[in-house]
């Protein structure tokens, strides 16, 4: 689902989701979660600034799906090549999936014109 | 579901969802990562050392799911009694509610027997 066009200074974070793994709601939010707070942080201490902007526009999240793995991976490598900051998450494994299996990719905050060109066509969670 | 017993120095933080907005998987994750975010920066700031045996064991964090509105402030309520710090995120409300609808109540970090004693009851998002 396409989404609206954002303003120039209007920075966001994109929390991607495995869709393959099939995790349940709550394990999904807790990869996201994660995602989100390790983010934030890595911003604060590289980037107060954009940090600040992220923190005005309401500290924007979205949480996005990829059908597999290597479509996560391909993701980080666009970001990266696009300084956007990213991490993975990668899960402790004792409920739903192997230990250390990669649950999630987070990306940003980062401007939002920068991450939609990224993840622009991607379909919500 | 019970689950497993805490270790003393666990710490915890848990997410609460209010199921009778019923949410995409997606969108609950986004509310779930603000409260994670607020939550982990308040521990920062107002105490260190619970902050830092919260990393040490991984930033757990889980997502749980009651009922009602109601059900959540009761929550908030028992929290702060037992000095559980407590973040409520209201959402919005570009997409699937209006604005300013509460939409998930964030607990801790705190130990984890403690925060047991509040939610151990409530079932897994």
């Amino acid at each position: 689902m396409p989404r609206s066009p954002s303003a120039a200074d209007e920075y966001k974070m994109v929390l991607v989701l495995r869709g393959e793994l099939r995790l349940t709601a709550g394990k999904a939010a807790v990869q996201a979660a994660h995602a989100a707070v390790l983010l934030a942080e890595a911003i604060e201490r590289r980037d107060p600034s954009a940090a600040a902007a992220w923190r005005r526009g309401g500290q924007k999240k979205i949480a996005l799906v990829v059908p597999t793995l290597d479509d996560l991976q391909q993701l980080e490598r666009v970001a990266r090549a696009r300084h956007i900051p990213t991490v993975w998450i990668d899960d402790a494994g004792l409920t739903e999936v192997a230990p250390g299996t990669r649950t999630c990719l987070g990306l940003g905050p980062a401007r939002a014109a920068d991450i939609d060109a990224v993840t622009g066509s991607l379909p919500l969670l």
